[in-house]
């Protein structure tokens, strides 16, 4: 005869099937406490685990398993024919969730000790006791499904690792220097590929108030790795805007962004910045489009639209159309997390940004009207999203030039300069570092540049400041640097 | 009368000291198995757990204290008087040890069950019990420093979610869906600060092979955010070469590489391609470099040097001129995992490269000779370090120019050649993504680029191949695309 313990939280007919399949399967079944009930009220021949611990519950209903007689029979290499557990082969635990941005003081009776030393119990050893985290898993099994005991035990220890991290990130006391931890990830998609044909690419969430809240629509194809990696640009690039704002997105960088009064026009003038750059693009809104906009959008080959909302209409428009297309749709989230992360040669970088108030100090008044804090904020957010070096150019709140990408700051410089033209003329120029000689100032003068927006810092301050004062250049120090990689 | 339950893998000083004191302290001693054995022949007054729990140890060993006298005490809010471990408050466990790059099999008898239920459920039910992973944190605690009972949890939490990562790591088995998973991570140390100022950066390994085996020496400055990851470009950069090679990186771009008879040639070569870029750079080299060199080398101001051995005589070297260098030492692994990692916004992509073998196609035959395959393969895999879009240029085993990071091909195109200028002649040009026009052919022709080896696969491929054999341009088509952004 063979045995199984079972205890899930969740109470329904997966539950009830997989009981009564068990029972079917000759098995045995054990539980405790609201399992116990809810099955024996099912009618499913069930046992109480009490019956071998001797004890029902202790420590406020905390202790229920935790019993020398269920641990011999589950950790046993051997177990011996006379134990009331012999033939034990199942294990059903299937955890109450602990919230994933929960709180300690406040989930805390929520963490399970009893059901996830029973899962790793098993786990350690397979293939004499089979662990199972949910009744899908040993419904498969009892249908006789190829399932192995090591990827049940890889299972098993995957979960618990997210669970004590999840519980981990709950706990904000920072007294102690943490050494070992882990990273939570719940799987969201296997992209459709890697950053490259023939590689591998995984989406996962570490945190749910991120881009993975966004709903994603495919067409035929699914969503690649440098999808998302160009859609979270494009969604930093219109968001966090009051006015109706767009973006467009190539290999990781804002090849066209603006805001104005309305959606379309924002959208207009993103396309304008860099026409032949944006065909294939990522490109992002951040109010919803009507019919005529989607009609002019999906005259554009994209690869990904990323809006706050979407009509049904309007979503068989553009997959009408463009049958590659994907949509991720979602409000925009001011509160997005602020973490980002680069893993390579085995090495993870984690960077975190503690948002400061801004503190901008003029220095050349120049000849031209200085732009308003609004435009400031607008150029520097963008400018975050730039890789470096980067040199960003905006007129009538629009991008209308930008080098970045460069190893040096006067290629990226000229760069912008050569895309905007004679529309530089009064710009306001950004700049992700500070200047390390003057050189870039007179570039800028060249051009008619109206204003220089960049960190300071370098050991030329004088020299720039005095350069930008002689040629008439506004210039404004952030007393912050904005690189990104 | 306080309680503690102590078991420790490490038997040491550590244990007897924290042992002793606890005595000191008014608390009675629990403890099983070898912990006990190793205290009571300390002479250290311990009493034995089975003598609560009424059995010794079960299954091989493998249960000693799961047993519900000890969770009672160790979960219940409020314990009653009479039970035997009322007032337990403290519990020491200082697990063995999974290895980071275990198998499970050979492992698995390693997996600790009892030791991490007493943490998990400790961790549970602070204040009331307070748990420990080692006795350093047991000592500041008993010898009063000022530690929250929530950073004992926080950190019991993470380790438990760390070991059950490393333990899921082990097994390869792949025939389940797993949705809930987490990243083990080790702390390498806490960067000077993030990618800017201002902003926090955290250095962990998730793989013992990588990186961060290399041996960091900080002078006056510490490492950070960016000097990671430029290190790891230019150690790659420089990596994998059976003759002598250096590289320079600034931006986490190679602004220099070249490999050559002797490591001081390779040096000299790399620093020819862009030597305004170099200042600041990150060097690499993949030989030991002696006296003579090091006084060459500290004649430039660069940020990081990795090399794969150094002399004492040539770090003092080194230092006194460059008080804020930072130097990697580490032998080259030719094995080094190849996943790398986009976190941000709450997204984390994982990206899986499976190296291939090579399958090159000739197209077109050109009127220069063909490259060999050494430089194909030099060229490809400093290729797969640039940022998208990329064009490189090499010629007599030297990069010569490069463009990259750029939204359209064609611009990655001027930037290499304009970089190269008169020396473009007769060298090789590769290309991380395919054509999708001619146009970058006739460029390539203008400056008399002998070949090009590209991925191929655009729909104009047969366009761009007939235009490389009017123009008497060699060109190879690799199938693999090289993106990285």
């Amino acid at each position: 005869m063979k045995k199984a313990i079972v205890s899930s939280y969740t109470k329904g007919d997966g539950l009830l099937d997989s009981a009564k399949k068990l029972v079917q399967c000759d098995y045995t079944v054990f539980s405790t406490g609201g399992t116990y009930r809810f099955l024996h009220e099912a009618g499913i021949a069930v046992k109480e685990l009490a019956d071998l611990t001797g004890f029902d519950t202790l420590a406020d209903q905390r202790v229920k398993t935790l019993s020398p007689v269920i641990y011999e029979a589950i950790l046993s290499p051997s177990l011996r024919e006379d134990h009331p557990l012999f033939g034990l082969k199942v294990v059903l635990v299937d955890l109450y969730p602990f919230p994933r941005a929960g709180e300690f003081e406040k989930h805390r009776e929520l963490i399970d000790i009893g059901g996830v030393t029973l899962l790793r119990a098993s786990a350690k050893n397979i293939p004499h006791v089979l662990p199972f985290l949910n009744s899908g898993d040993l419904m498969d099994f009892l249908d006789g499904a190829e399932i192995s005991p090591e990827s049940l035990a890889k299972k098993v220890f995957s979960f618990t690792s997210y669970y004590d991290s999840v519980i981990a990130s709950s706990i904000s006391a920072s007294d102690l220097r943490i050494d070992h931890s882990a990273i939570a990830l719940e799987k969201v998609c296997e992209a459709s590929y890697g950053e490259n044909p023939g590689e591998r690419g995984e989406v996962f969430s570490f945190d749910p108030s991120g881009l993975c809240r966004l709903k994603v629509i495919t067409g035929k194809k699914g969503v690649s790795f440098n999808n998302y990696y160009d859609a979270w640009i494009a969604y930093e690039a219109a968001g966090g805007r009051a006015k109706p704002a767009a973006a467009v997105v190539k290999h990781g960088n804002p090849v066209g962004a603006a805001f104005a009064d309305s959606i379309e026009e924002a959208f207009e003038k993103a396309m304008s910045t860099d026409p032949v750059s944006a065909f294939g693009g990522i490109i992002a809104l951040n109010r919803e489009p009507g019919r005529e906009l989607v009609l002019k959008l999906r005259e554009h080959f994209m690869e990904v639209l990323i809006v706050p909302a979407l009509s049904e209409e309007c979503i068989s428009l553009l997959f009408e159309k463009r049958k590659n297309l994907r949509i991720f749709i979602g409000e925009y989230d001011e509160g997005s997390p602020i973490i980002s992360m680069r893993g390579f040669a085995g090495t993870l970088l984690v960077n975190s940004r503690i948002p400061a108030a801004a503190n901008y100090k003029i220095v050349s008044e120049g000849n031209s009207p200085a732009p308003s804090d609004h435009m400031i904020d607008f150029g520097i957010s963008l400018l975050r999203l730039y890789t470096s070096n980067s040199i960003l150019l905006i007129k009538n709140n629009c991008v209308i030039g930008a080098g970045f990408g460069f190893p040096n700051r006067i290629e990226a410089m000229q760069r912008a300069i050569l895309q905007a033209g004679d529309t530089a003329e009064g710009a306001m120029l950004l700049s992700d570092g500070f200047f390390p000689f003057a050189d870039s100032i007179e570039i800028a003068a060249e051009a008619k540049i109206g204003w220089i927006i960049q960190p300071g810092g370098s050991l030329k301050d004088k020299k720039v400041i005095k350069r930008a004062k002689e040629l008439g250049i506004g210039m404004m120090l952030t007393g912050e640097r904005y690189f990104r990689h």
